[in-house]
């Protein structure tokens, strides 16, 4: 182990001991040197790798700072490159399909939920600009409304990137039935039949499902809770296999929770321009930041027009009214012509509300308050966790959105353990649903969107039990 | 030629001759023995080919009336069947866009538009049912409402089924994007790529767009303007190809107008259940019925669950709102899912909002005025094509709907019509588009969905210039 990497891993251990808690500045360089006696370079380098490991964020003009998903207990070496698997057909949608199915009773707690509570949205405000907007519409918009989609909203949309510091162009800015409508097309646009297309593993499963109807072939490329996805393994593959396209979630992915660095982000746009091989980046949950600034999609870095960035307003604004869309760069021709051949156009007067919203509503205040409940209540699942979960559980702590991921140390069975817990009345998502292999059978991802309740403390306390009689004998 | 052949052939011509005047009661069998000295059955025969031949039309205890369509000329005898075309691939998609995106600027008059005018449609009190019930919806139904889709929405559309006097099951109607993407999730939930679906020549664009995008090869059985589709092309087909599906519209069909007769309808029915093919329903026109009744879709005929019945609020009430559904009989599982998968669901205000309307807005009411607008719409473009169209020139009179289809005697060229039209400010929709082979390159399809006016009767005066102009000089 050369010099930086023992430095690192002391202070690694520092972090995760807790004597260096979650949100304190690291110390400075001259602390460092003056205590282990090293040089200004080897603090750089043990930095940059604390950096990697996710456990430090630098922030600009102000030092080192212990990252929130820092406490998580993890090997700090990285696992060795393995060969890449090869691609696969997938056969997932029956078993996704049963979990959603028998988690879709009122009475459930919803813990393993794809949605946030609706109660935290502004419906009612909503609503206001969606009968306003309807009454007030020029009846030849319903024709003229066609893809691309309303203007004004389109308008909207390309002032947040803006925000970003990203110029995008609004013509390349398609309006879709939510994120997923998006994701679809943007598959169907750059795949024929047969096709390889690199997803991530553990991944949304809704990638799967569409490489599966699609008759696509997948090779998954492994996510680290903390870091991210494997570049490596990413570049390994890209060489080996003719892929067509990538589909990932760069911010706070589902279903780990972890956020790309820049700097991967970066190498990841170069990696994949250097094959020429289009991202459809999946970035819903980018909105739902918990530190101050909307972190960079992979989108920011593309300058070839290679990157679909898609996202939507159900996870952040207004479930059901399907709207989402995607700034499609140099595919947003091929993409309106899909979408005008399946589903012709988005609900013309729902996207008329959203825009009239957009304009007059107030979306950053409510933004704003969404992020605050939302980080209360991660703190409240965090706790429960600890409080209810065997020893030896490790868990993310993402820096947005609304999952959390669970690994078991002991080789339960999620889907035993998804079963045992419908019946008790609480559903979780199970790991199998994340991967074309059915690997992850000892995880599980937990939905902290909801107001925390006594019932959902309860349904922890409940989980937790499960969760030791799930251990197969030989293992207790 | 036999003696019934000859009667019916004798009389067919004082239909088209107007001596026997459209609506006109049909002279009783006795008078017909006593005048043509023929027997019971020669007139049996010769009414029965008429029927067929779409000239008349049977009412029962009432006896025979000469049909609306019936005074096309046309030839009377029926061509050939000939070995069906081979299955073959389609490349229609650019044209198809190139014509829509030439007609979309608002100056231009929307003879060749696929949409009636939206002046026609009760907007404002749609507004209100819409602004309504998002005001008071239960945030839970923005997760609750997935697929299959609105409850009260469902229910309504089941009622109206019922009021047809077909029992329709509510859990096999899933609510869509719009009839297209009923169509489409239909298609792809009973094909592979590769497999041979049955379609309609000439046939509604989407269908051939559908089958170029999902790989599949198309058969096109060909369809009369006056008697619809040849079923003994399409039984002949079924025999010769392994035909997994079949797309057709069987009420005032896109683009030629035409009504299949009940009784072709139930042999249809009965043709494909014996090769065991679905039949994919597009019926978004049939609440736009000119006679009493919405003439009975084909699903009516359906015992086994094989008709998937296509429909929508986009022609009839709600343009825009993107609202369809498809009662998909035993695929109604398939086409869930694949909804699920693909956009979600469908907008779940813009449900509400019709679920609303549909009870409290009076959509009869509504009905019955768009009705008698297209009707009295449809008798000045039959009397503009009279005044400014060439002699020779064939027409449809459809019974419902909004299209009417023009055969020109010469060979033109209808891209080039459309082309031309383009420039004088007047979209038309070729016939080729409405062909994988690029067919019926002397017709055009217009749209009487707009209240007449001077600047429409005008476009059909230039138009019927343009026609002139297009015919090559040898003709002339």
């Amino acid at each position: 182990m050369t010099r930086y990497e023992q430095l690192a891993n002391t202070m690694a251990a520092q972090i995760r001991s807790g004597s260096l808690a979650v949100g304190a500045r690291m110390p400075s360089l001259r602390q460092i040197i003056a205590q282990h006696g090293v040089s200004q370079s080897t603090v750089f380098r043990a930095y940059y790798l604390l950096e990697e490991w996710g456990l430090i964020r630098a922030q600009e003009r102000s030092g080192y700072y212990v990252a929130r998903g820092a406490a998580v207990a993890r090997d700090s070496a990285r696992p060795p490159v393995k060969t890449p698997a090869e691609p696969a057909k997938v056969d997932i949608s029956n078993l996704v399909f049963s979990v959603l199915e028998a988690a879709k009773h009122p009475d459930i707690v919803p813990l393993g939920s794809a949605f946030p509570s609706p109660m935290l949205f502004p419906l009612q405000r909503l609503a206001k600009s969606l009968g306003q907007s309807a009454r007030f519409v020029n009846p030849w918009n319903t024709v003229a409304d066609l893809p691309p989609g309303n203007e004004t909203l389109r308008s909207q949309i390309a002032l947040r990137y803006l925000g970003m510091g990203i110029a995008q162009p609004i013509d390349e800015i398609v309006v879709t039935n939510g994120a997923l409508e998006a994701l679809n097309l943007c598959l169907m646009a750059v795949t024929r039949p047969g096709d390889v297309v690199a997803i991530e593993s553990p991944g949304f499963y809704a990638a799967l499902q569409a490489i599966e109807r699609l008759d696509l072939r997948a090779c998954e490329i492994p996510v680290d809770p903390r870091t991210g996805l494997d570049l490596d393994a990413l570049a390994h593959t890209l060489q080996i296999y003719p892929v067509r396209a990538c589909w990932l979630m760069t911010n706070f992915q589902n279903p780990t929770g972890v956020t790309l660095s820049i700097e991967k982000k970066k190498v990841l746009v170069e990696l994949l321009a250097r094959h020429d091989v289009p991202l459809i980046e999946d970035d819903v949950y980018g909105e739902l930041h918990f530190d101050a600034d909307y972190p960079l999609p992979a989108r920011a870095f593309d300058k070839r027009g290679m990157v679909m960035h898609c996202s939507s307003f159900s996870k952040t604004l207004a479930p059901g009214y399907r709207v989402g869309w995607v700034a499609a760069g140099k595919f947003a021709d091929k993409v309106q012509k899909l979408k005008l051949m399946t589903t012709l156009s988005s609900s013309i007067p729902a996207q008329a509300g959203l825009a009239d919203y957009l304009q007059h509503g107030g979306y950053d205040r409510h933004l704003r308050k969404l992020r605050s409940a939302l980080i209360a209540q991660l703190a409240d699942m965090d706790a429960a966790i600890r409080r209810w979960m065997p020893a030896g559980v490790k868990w993310s702590r993402p820096e947005g959105g609304y999952f959390i991921w669970l690994e078991f140390p002991d080789p339960i069975d999620a889907m035993e353990l998804h079963r045992l817990a419908i019946e008790h009345g609480i559903s979780v998502a199970p790991g199998p649903m994340f991967s074309a292999a059915r690997a992850f059978a000892n995880c599980v991802r937990l939905n902290f969107g909801h107001p925390w309740n006594a019932k959902i403390d309860d349904a922890l306390r409940v989980l937790g039990q499960l969760v030791r009689r799930t251990v197969s004998p030989a293992q207790r």
